[in-house]
């Protein structure tokens, strides 16, 4: 059975909460008395549908069960975790905590929000050791972030179920040793929220020259290494005690105007409004959102593939899924034995792969059929430590067949069905599903190879021993359509 | 003849700048007392070198002479642009301004000073006209920032010629309309440099959580959007003035330390050394900025893909060499119809096309083809217009053989063949070659489709004869071998 979290208050934040939890097979009960809740709740789903799966290698568990209640009390019934999101008033959230406490006793809180301390949020509450504070970044559905920050009331076993519930969902909790106001974050986007206003005022730059600033600068050295990586690389050869040395006396220049904050008017509102209109009002906001999630899906990925930052995170919740994942593999080898093709990948068409044409580019469907062979690679006993020890298959020959058209966001799997196989090689052929639609065919001479020897040579025994037993089993199969033709050949 | 900048410091921000302009065509004229400086230029360029070219897609030009100079007064000689990275001292800068002036009457000089004013800089100056600060951030070769900020002095051609250079490099050049210590970028590391030293010294957080805390978060929105338009967003569909309402009030709030700055003494060096040790220590400074360049060079690549923010001005800079490029294609169409293979297309293999194996993954080869096939429809005149206007040519049927392997940083190109061509349908056979080895072979059938009705139809008249008279001339050519090949078909 699905674990469940409840969702109270379903704004902008919530609605990332939900999203989170569903896509990650939670059942979410949404509290929120705003009657559009529901429509803005489905907006954001549709933007993470399309975009957290494309951060993923391992199949996403099936979607969890998404409810809307009238009261808190139904909402948190059966739930596993809270989360409250609810607006900044501390008043309001020990209201809202009382009632939780009162229908779900025991249950875990966490609160997203941006300032209050764990033990502000406690303070009157029936059990003030169940709540703690779960602060993400918007999007919550992409950003990893979660800063968990108890208070001494909070006992550990409290702040490591937090932890591993945000693993659960992907999440990097970061635990914060000491209570302080707006935790880590937020101390530092006000810092620069309050120098940017005085730009903003004094008409040293605009809203989009600011930001022109920050993205086309240093806002991308911290997407990837953040404050204090970035500075020790800048010290050079002589690292970060030149670099100390160099910039610490700028401590005391006079670089900003920290030491006090611009008045907060009607003036300054419309300033920074009409401004940020001339810089973004050609875009709707769902847009925006859209060409965020867009670009932040090309950084995690460029991150994924270094296993860098970020990019670890998400390949630790691929790695702690894939046992799962192997599992329903494995049942595709038996199934193998019993003579059908193999399904061996699935995934998600993403947005770095669509060419000119709106379709998805023609060389990702070799890479589809990569990802399917890899994965049966992996299943017959010649994956990474195989590789690592010294032998590979490798691609010597491909044919390919373009039948349909993929499309952004779109489902496909990979079925493989070998063709026949010896010691030394295989002919595999994979068909290319999006539905029951067959989108291209791809027919694969893999030759095993001893890499330092750089030669053709017999597989390891239990390599072989796997394959001959698919391959068996697939010898009486019907040879599929398509096998075995030359590029322009007439069909017979 | 190539333009000359002079690079006046050679130091990790000197060394960027002379790579930046070398790797962009310029000769560059290094002057720099330390006896290190051309050992560490040198190691720069290697960086350069595996990085800058990835994130085009038009070939670099040649690149420009390096060149190392005793005395000022020679670095200069024929200099068209000066870029000045010494020291933070202003006498210094005073001093090397003096003897660039009198060795070059009229140069104009750049400063990469992270702070002093241009009027600062240009005190006591011969011509303090020319003299303007042009401020990057590290890695130089890497992120487009420069920020352009003059004095009263400086007259706008000046800045605008200032402005036109940086683009010549790929720069994004932002001029600042007011002069303002540390101008705008500095100006927000300054805050929040100032506030993690805070919670360093008060034990909140270590180096490494306070780096997780911004890469991890708000990081990577900042590398695509910046602060103002990542606000606008998080204002949700109320947009920016509800997000002022929100948030105006924390202005008020205890959130930050920054009316105060933390002592710089020898204990909080300490304290910060010795937490960026634990932190990075397992890397050597090297290392991590080829870790960086790579994670820089992934996110880059993502915003060239969607075309947006500093993605933006890299497919702008590629569209002002595409020229040149398409000039040169043509002469390839000229040699084609010389009966000769076209070559029609350069790159680079980029760290995101690398598989587990160290090589270059197959579908790649697959990707080269497509770019090779792309330049030459648009040079046969069925380019991005002719698909906007509703025809295209899609791919049928594709045969790839693989013959030799490819790695990280390699130079391939793609030659193309005509094999047959109808007003219908053409087949071509293009070698993917790295430097006289050809990697891989792609034979491959096109059909000319009328993409709304989607289905096969003539082409346009002009791309018909375009095509037709390539095809006439390759058909003087030999018939390549391993045209026609199925998978695992034996050897004739």
């Amino acid at each position: 059975m699905n674990r469940k979290a409840a969702i109270i208050g379903g704004g902008v934040i919530g609605g990332g909460w939900a999203a989170r939890f569903l896509l990650n097979g939670w059942d979410v009960g949404v509290f929120d008395p705003d009657p559009e809740a529901e429509r803005k709740i489905a907006a954001v789903m549709e933007n993470a549908r399309a975009a957290l799966p494309a951060l993923s290698d391992v199949p996403m568990p099936a979607e969890g069960k998404l409810t809307f209640h009238g009261t808190i009390g139904e909402a948190v019934e059966g739930a596993d975790y809270v989360q409250e999101s609810v607006s900044e008033r501390i008043e309001l959230k020990h209201k809202v905590y009382a009632q939780l406490q009162q229908s779900n006793p025991g249950v875990l809180i966490g609160s997203s929000t941006s300032g209050f301390k764990a033990s502000d949020l406690q303070k009157s509450a029936v059990a003030p050791e169940n709540i703690i504070v779960a602060h993400p970044f918007n999007p919550v559905y992409l950003l990893p972030l979660s800063e968990i920050s108890g208070s001494p009331a909070n006992p550990p076993e409290v702040v490591e179920k937090t932890v591993q519930i945000m693993k659960d969902v992907g999440m990097f909790p970061l635990v914060i040793r000491h209570e302080i106001d707006a935790f880590i974050g937020n101390r530092f986007l006000e810092a620069v929220w309050r120098e940017a206003l005085w730009m903003l005022k004094d008409g040293i730059a605009t809203t989009e020259e600011i930001d022109e600033a920050i993205r086309m600068g240093f806002g991308l050295r911290w997407g990837q290494m953040g404050l204090f990586e970035t500075y020790r690389i800048a010290g050079g050869e002589a690292g970060m005690r030149h670099f100390m040395a160099q910039f610490g006396p700028a401590l005391k220049w006079p670089w900003t105007k920290l030491m006090d904050v611009p008045e907060f008017n009607d003036e300054l509102v419309d300033l920074v409004a009409s401004q940020s209109d001339a810089q973004s009002g050609m875009y709707g906001i769902r847009e925006l959102e859209r060409i965020r999630d867009r670009n932040l899906v090309g950084f995690l990925r460029a991150l994924k593939e270094r296993n860098w930052g970020a990019g670890k995170v998400l390949r630790e919740h691929d790695e702690r899924r894939a046992a799962a994942f192997y599992a329903e593999m494995a049942k595709g080898l038996d199934t193998g034995a019993k003579a059908a093709p193999l399904v061996m990948w699935q995934g998600q068409v993403l947005p770095g792969w669509i060419d000119y044409n709106g379709h998805m580019t023609e060389s990702r469907y070799y890479f589809c059929n990569s990802e399917t062979v890899d994965n049966f690679l992996r299943l017959i006993g010649a994956g990474m430590d195989y590789v690592a020890a010294g032998h590979s298959y490798y691609s010597a020959e491909t044919h390919i067949r373009h039948l349909g058209e993929a499309k952004l966001g779109d489902q496909l799997r990979g079925e493989l069905q070998i063709i026949s196989a010896d010691e030394k090689r295989f002919r595999s052929f994979v068909r290319i599903l999006k539905g029951e639609d067959c989108v291209a065919t791809v027919e694969q001479l893999c030759l095993h190879v001893d890499m330092k020897a750089g030669k053709t040579v017999p597989a390891a025994p239990e390599v072989w021993a796997n394959l001959k037993a698919v391959a068996d089993a697939h010898a009486g199969l019907p040879m599929p359509e398509g096998v075995g033709r030359a590029v322009g050949q007439k069909k017979e």
